[in-house]
C-alpha cells in the first residue's frame, strides 16, 4: 500500500482540498482536458467511454418504455425562442449568439440551444393534429450550450452533453404520469447502476425550470456534504402548447391543447459519481458503466505460462459479456495497480506462477480495498459476475448511503441548523417550511443552506416552519449546491 | 397493385421529377421535417432510426480495429481555426460565427466547427510527446455546421449528423495505410450493408480536402445517373503537426512530426440509400439499417387466432434478434401495405385465416415486389433470416450494380462523352486524364461532367488524355456531382 501512495502521490487528499481533488482525478484518469476554447473541454476516451455506457444503459431503459429518438436543429432563431415569455426570461442571459453565417450577417440572430422545448413545439404544432397523433414520446441524445461565467468539469461547462426527452400527451394526468415516470427511471438507473442514493422531490416554485409548472429532481449527496441535482424532469401544462399553438381534436371532437413534459440528465452525472464514490487512490467507477470491469494483472509475467492464463481468463470472462483486459505492459505490477486504481476499475485480478500452482488468484475489488483469493474453478466466472452485478454495487450504495446517513441533519429551527453544520459539517438538512419564498431566502441567508426539493417521502418533523415559525406546510430537504 | 398504387399516388414519379420525388419521399416516409431554422432539418424517429443503425454498424467496425471516443467542443476560435493556412481558406467561408455570449461580446469569435482538425490537433499537441504515445486512433459522432446556400434533406443542409475519424502516427506510410484502412471499412459498409456498390479512388488536386495531402473517396452513382460522393479519407502528412507545433520523441530519441489522417461520413448516407434503391411506391431499405426489417400484416384480423398467430411468429422472429412489428392498426390491409412500402420495410409478411389453416403464409420482398408462400415450419425463422441477411442485400446489390452498370460510359473523346450522356442520360464517364488541371475544367466545361476521382482499379481506356491528347496518365471516373 505504501508503495502505491507513493504512486498516486500527485493527487490532492479529498480532506485536505475537495475541489482540488476532483480536478485531480479529472486529469490523472484522463477524464478530460483543457481546451483553448474557453470553458469548453474535451471528453477524452476513458471519460467518453463511461458517458456512452450511460447512454446505452439510459437509452435502452427509454426505448422499453416506448420513446423514440429524433435529432432538432443545434440553432434556434432568437424570434422562436421569445415565443414562450418565463422560458426566454430564463434563458435568453445566457445563449450563445450566432450573429453571422459566412460572410454574411443574419436578420434574425440564432442562439445556440441551451435546451429545445421551443423546437420541439414547433415541430409538435406540425404534425399533432389529432388525439390519434398523441401522445409522442422523443428524446434526443445532443451538446447544449449555456454561457457560464465559472466553469468546472463536468459539472458546469459552458457546452455539456446530455439527452432531452420532449413528451406531449391528451391530458394533464398523462403528462404528470410521465413527468414522475421519468424521474422514476433516474432514480433507479442512479441507485441500481450507479450505486448512487437519491431523493427524489419537487422543486420549490423559486427553482422551477424557465416556462415549467412543476420540476421534480433527484438530489444526491456528495462525499464533502455537498448537494448535487443529478436529473430533472418537468411538467409544463399547456404553457408551451398555448405559446406555440399546438392544438388537436380530442376524442370528443373539441379544440384542445396539448399537455407536456421534458425530462434530462447530463454529463454531471460523471461529476456525481466521482464525488459519490471516488477517494485518495482516485476514481472508483461502479461496475455498470465502468469502461473495463476488470483488470488481470500478471505477475511475474515473463515467466512461462503467466501470460497465456491471465489470457485464458480474459477470455472465460469476456464470454460472459464482462469489459475484461489484461494489461501485460511492461511495468511493475505495482505501477499497474496504482494507475488503475487510479482509474477507478471494479475489479483487479492478480496472477502468477504461484497462483498458477495453486489454481487460483487472487481478486482485489476497488470500493473497498479488499482482496480475496477465488479459485480458478468452474465457478470462477460466475463468482466475478457476481461481484460486478450484485456484491460492488450493494457494497457501494451502502457506503454512500451511510455517508448520506451521516451527513443527513434533523432541524427544528435555523439555530440547529447552523450548529449541526458546524459542528458536522456541510451535509443534507431536513426541515419544516411554511411555503413562502422570504423564509425560503432568510433560511439560506442566515445558515448558507438553500431548498434543493420537497421529497416525495414527507417526514413530520415539527409542525411548525423552521424558519418564521408558522404552521409548515412540507418537509423540505436543505444543503449546499454544486 | 392498382389498389396500393393509389394509395401513394401522392408521390411523384422518379422518371417525371427525380427531385421532387426526393423530397417526397423525404416527407412522406416521414424521414424529415423542415423547421423555422432556415437550412436546417428535424430527422423524425424513423430517420432517425436508420442514422442509429448506421452508427451502430460503423461503431462496432471502428472500434474492433482499436478506435476510441471522444468528444471536442462544437466551438473553434478564430485564432485557432487560423492555424493552418489551407484549411483556414477552405472553411472559414463557410462557417457559423458566434460573436456573443450572453450579453458580452467575445474577443476572440467562435466559429460552429465545421470540421475538427483544429481541435484534435490542439489536443494532440499536448498529450504526443512520444513515440508511445502513437498511435491515437480518436473518432468523434457529432453534427457539424456549414452555412450552405442551397440546402437538401441530407443531401446538403447548414447542419449535418457525421462521424470524423482523427488519427495520428509515428510514420507517413502507417498514415497513409490507416486512410485506405478507413476508405475499405466505408466501401465494404456500403456494398454489403447498404447495398451499394462504390468505386474507391483518389480525389484529384483540385478536389482534395483543405489541408490535405491526399483525398481518398467512394463514389455512388444514383437512379438518376449523378454521382454522390458517399465517404471520403484524408491524408495529411506532417503539415497540420507542423502547423499545431506537435512533435514527438521518436524511438531513435529524435524530436519528429507526426502523421495524420481524417476521414467521416455523414447523414448523406440516408439520401444514398433513398436514391439508390428507392421506387415510385417509396423508400426500399436495406434490411441492415431498417428499422423494422419485417412487418407482419394480420389479413381478417378480427377473426379468431390471426392476431394471436401473427404475434406468435413475431416473437419467434425477435427471438433470432430480428426488427419486426405486427401492425394491428385498424386499417384496411391494402391501406397498410402500401404504407410500409412507402417506409421501405424489406419484408412484409401477411397471415389471414387461410393461411393458417394450410400453415403457410405470404412473404413479399420489398425491393423486388415478390410474394412467395412460405411454411409456417420449424424452417420459416430461418428462411426469413436468411432473406434479411443474403438475398435481399444481395438482390439490392445486383440491381443497383445493374444500373451503374447501364450507365457508365467509357469514352475516348469529349464528344463521345458528349455523346453518352445525350443518347443515355447522365451517368459515370471513364476517361483517360493527362493530370492537368486545365483539362479537368474543360472536360466539365465542354461535357458537364467534373471528375469524381482517379479509382485504384484502373483501366487501359485509351495512352491519350481524352482533352488534349497528351499522354495519359490517369483513368478517371467523371460524372455530375451531389
Amino acid at each position: 500500500m505504501a508503495k502505491n501512495k507513493k504512486m498516486v502521490d500527485a493527487i490532492t487528499s479529498m480532506d485536505e482540498d475537495f475541489a482540488k481533488w476532483y480536478t485531480d482525478i479529472c486529469m490523472k484518469a484522463e477524464l478530460v482536458s483543457y481546451t483553448s476554447v474557453k470553458g469548453c473541454m474535451v471528453i477524452r476516451p476513458y471519460g467518453y467511454a463511461i458517458w456512452e455506457n450511460i447512454q446505452k444503459n439510459l437509452d435502452s431503459r427509454f426505448k422499453a418504455l416506448g420513446h423514440e429518438n429524433v435529432c432538432m436543429p443545434m440553432f434556434i432563431p432568437e424570434s422562436l425562442l421569445q415565443k414562450e415569455k418565463d422560458h426566454v426570461e430564463g434563458f435568453a442571459p445566457e445563449v450563445a449568439w450566432v450573429t453571422h453565417g459566412g460572410s454574411e450577417k443574419l436578420e434574425d440572430r440564432l442562439c445556440v440551444r441551451p435546451t429545445s422545448e421551443t423546437l420541439f413545439c414547433e415541430h409538435y404544432a406540425e404534425i399533432v393534429h389529432s388525439y390519434r397523433d398523441l401522445p409522442k414520446l422523443y428524446n434526443q441524445w445532443v451538446s447544449v450550450v449555456r454561457w457560464e461565467k465559472t466553469t468546472r468539469p463536468f459539472l458546469r461547462s459552458r457546452e455539456f452533453l446530455w439527452q432531452e426527452g420532449h413528451t406531449i400527451h391528451e391530458t394533464a394526468q398523462e403528462a404528470i404520469d410521465e413527468t414522475e415516470r421519468m424521474l422514476n427511471v433516474y432514480a433507479d438507473f442512479c441507485e441500481k447502476d450507479l450505486a448512487m442514493p437519491v431523493v427524489k422531490g419537487r422543486k420549490t416554485d423559486s427553482d422551477k425550470f424557465a416556462g415549467a409548472e412543476a420540476t421534480y429532481a433527484i438530489e444526491a449527496l456528495m462525499h464533502d456534504g455537498k448537494a448535487l441535482q443529478a436529473g430533472t424532469s418537468h411538467y409544463f401544462g399547456d404553457g408551451f402548447a398555448k405559446a406555440f399553438n399546438i392544438q388537436f381534436t380530442s376524442r370528443e371532437n373539441k379544440l384542445e391543447y396539448p399537455h407536456q413534459t421534458s425530462w434530462g440528465v447530463t454529463t454531471r452525472l460523471i461529476g456525481a459519481i466521482i464525488m459519490t464514490h471516488g477517494d485518495d487512490n482516485g476514481l472508483v467507477l461502479p461496475p455498470a458503466v465502468a469502461p473495463v470491469q476488470a483488470v488481470i494483472i500478471p505477475i511475474q509475467q515473463f515467466k512461462e505460462g503467466v501470460l497465456d492464463k491471465a489470457n485464458e481468463i480474459k477470455e472465460k470472462l469476456a464470454a460472459l459479456g464482462i469489459r475484461v483486459k489484461v494489461d501485460d505492459r511492461d511495468q511493475s505490477p505495482g505501477w499497474k495497480f496504482a494507475e488503475h486504481e487510479m482509474r477507478g476499475v471494479p475489479i483487479r485480478i492478480e496472477i502468477g506462477p504461484k497462483d498458477i500452482e495453486s489454481n487460483q488468484c487472487v481478486v482485489a475489488t476497488r470500493f473497498n480495498g479488499e482482496k480475496q483469493f477465488i479459485a480458478l474453478d468452474g465457478e470462477f466466472e460466475g463468482k466475478i459476475k457476481e461481484l460486478l452485478d450484485k456484491t460492488i454495487p450493494e457494497g457501494m450504495f451502502a457506503k454512500a448511503a451511510e455517508n448520506r446517513r451521516n451527513k443527513t441533519y434533523i432541524c427544528k429551527t435555523t439555530d440547529e441548523i447552523i450548529k449541526a453544520l458546524e459542528e458536522k459539517g456541510d451535509g443534507f438538512v431536513k426541515a419544516m417550511w411554511c411555503g413562502e419564498e422570504a423564509c425560503e431566502d432568510k433560511v439560506k441567508e442566515l445558515t448558507g443552506v438553500g431548498s434543493r426539493c420537497m421529497p416525495f417521502e414527507q417526514e413530520e418533523i415539527s409542525d411548525v416552519c423552521v424558519c418564521c415559525g408558522k404552521p409548515a406546510k412540507k418537509m423540505v430537504l436543505w444543503g449546499k449546491a454544486y
